[in-house]
């Protein structure tokens, strides 16, 4: 998507390394990282520098190349393996994305492995974002669909939750990838962008994003969303997941729940975007038993912010010695979902639908009921 | 409620005004301030030093005091009215308690006024005290029902939005009043407290009066509180109300109807502490049609907290250029609310359940269907 103009991924490889937008600097600052070593990229997934489901996997993949220029043996790939997966445990493609490509350097010689991580790590950026532009595509005649109410000239109105965007994959988003390919076919669309407390990546990220793009927005507080559908104000909502079971269930932002139960309330179509790497074939079960991420309660009690001079900042929002909690995620039952969002069409949020699409996936997990749970 | 240990209110008269408490300065300062003219009263409510509607209405009764005192003439006193009802539009007590003191003011004549509205004001405090120790003294039995699920000494578990305690009324609190009354009463309490962006006044207000009053809490962001109904971390939900129609529909700081569609959806009771001057006989239909206060988009924008060195300062948290909107509140139906507390007892969220409990008030309010719409 375009920055200043200018079509840009959200990483990319150089010749000593592979270079990122650092999301924690954004909106009051667009600053450009490079990652050298395994423990750099370590550290800009746990820093949350980069962020999103898909990035997180792709930044991984690099990492294991970073990794393996520096220790190519089985133990090195393996260590290597073990910290970026520490990083940030519920989004499933990170394990997806190191798996996938220590199969493909486990057969190869210790001095052959950094080139083919090299080239494994951008076969599966070039693929996120053929997914996500597949997923744009799928989500396009169902935006047209729910605008069908609207007078000519318009504006659709959707309401995303957090970042579903482009800075959360390598290119186009999950979520907003519908948005833009609908933007850019010339529907009116607005999009209603929840700020999503406590990181405030909604406001912080998708607004900028949007905004860069051209793509009419208006930012809300979380409170508000439900308000909007019960007055008519919103046509669909589209938001992305790090983590959907094989049954359907979402694990998405927290927040995202409530959402669904606000849409289903006023009979407004929910989406939930799903590129496969974030399908959970192993969850077959009731997914309330996944445990989720609990971080650090700072999040709560203060905000980060830019000054009126510009210069970021953090104040105390929370009555001193209150103590605050933070889960990070929440569980949208299969139930609430109008349709999961893949790159091979719209499914059910069922297994049935699910399964349909991906007979291939849902039948290698057979017998590996409950699996290993989100933390 | 206690503040540093001692019994405080949150206004009260003095010889030449009347003090409150500034709440735009909490949690991070207690500052006291005199109102010595209506319009340091007016101002007061309209930057919400003073807020809560129970509040509202007190301050705006010692606003017509002090008016009486300058300009004790029937013009003078029309004027004083139209100013103090121009500040917050949407709390109906605002205008029952300006209804309530004019009444008294206009048979007599002009030089007894001033003495007459102080003694109104005062009675119209001490009757807000005495109706929310009543709301206080029948939550209490739900709390203590809510919480029999729980083991012997195990907390039970209050999930609370906004503040509706005892700094949004001159004592005790509407929402809060049963808490304070369990905790008082020796039942382990434990209550989440919703920041309540965008002003946070859970994690500033609520958690700063419960904090002072001892009773254990912990704030969390506004998104969160579904999550914690789905793993059965909530035993109950009670919230205040701005505007209740005689319908049961409850008008709330927003975001409350998120709150209760997930309280539904877990099977969490969901009660409103409404004291009766709260209620809006006038409004017997439908509670959608009704208006909501649009707020200053800024309060979306930017943040207002303390740095670290404990100095208040404002950081922005939306990318620069994006717009935002701020409705201030939203309508939970009736449907969705298990009862409401009233200062006679709880009534079902409906038409019957409220005209059983007043029926002078409902009965007198027949035939103004429709009624002025909160703005």
């Amino acid at each position: 998507m375009n920055v200043h103009g200018t079509p840009t991924r959200t990483i990319w490889p150089v010749a000593d390394g592979v270079e990122i937008i650092d999301q924690t600097a954004l909106p009051h600052a667009y600053l450009v990282r490079k990652l050298r070593t395994l423990e750099e990229a370590a550290q800009a997934i746990a820093t949350m520098q980069v962020r999103g489901a898909p990035l997180i996997g792709v930044t991984a993949a690099y990492g294991l190349w970073l990794a393996a220029r520096a220790v190519p043996s089985d133990a090195g790939m393996a260590a290597a393996r073990e910290t970026l997966l520490a990083t940030r445990p519920t989004a499933v493609n990170l394990r997806w994305a190191l798996e996938t490509v220590a199969a493909r350097l486990a057969p190869l010689p210790p001095a052959e492995r950094a080139a083919a991580a090299r080239a494994a790590a951008e076969a599966m950026a070039d693929e996120d974002v053929a997914i996500n532009g597949a997923l744009g595509a799928e989500a396009l005649p169902l935006i047209r669909a729910a605008g069908a109410r609207r007078r000519p000239g318009e504006p659709i109105e959707i309401l995303t939750h957090c970042n579903a965007g482009w800075l959360a994959t390598v290119d186009r988003g999950t979520a907003l990838a519908g948005v833009y390919a609908a933007h850019d076919a010339g529907l009116p669309v607005h999009v209603w962008v929840d700020e999503t407390r406590p990181r405030n990546q909604g406001a912080a990220l998708t607004a900028w994003e949007l905004g860069q793009h051209g793509v009419p927005h208006t930012v809300i507080v979380d409170n508000a969303g439900g308000h909007l559908m019960q007055r008519g104000q919103v046509d669909l909502v589209i938001v992305g997941t790090d983590r959907t079971t094989a049954a359907g269930d979402v694990v998405n932002k927290i927040g995202t729940y409530l959402k669904a139960l606000a849409a289903r309330d006023c009979g407004v179509p929910f989406y939930v975007a799903a590129p496969s790497p974030s399908i959970d074939w192993s969850i077959t079960g009731a997914a309330d038993v996944i445990p989720i991420e609990e971080r650090a309660a700072e999040e709560v009690t203060t905000v980060a912010g830019a000054t009126a001079a510009g210069e970021a900042a953090r104040v105390r929002v929370v009555a001193p010695g209150s103590p605050a909690a933070n889960p990070g995620f929440d569980v949208t039952p299969a139930r609430l979902v109008t349709g999961i969002i893949t790159e091979r069409g719209v499914a059910p949020a069922s297994r049935e639908g699910l399964a349909r699409l991906f007979p291939e996936r849902a039948s290698a997990a057979t017998g590996a009921r409950g699996g290993e749970p989100a933390r």
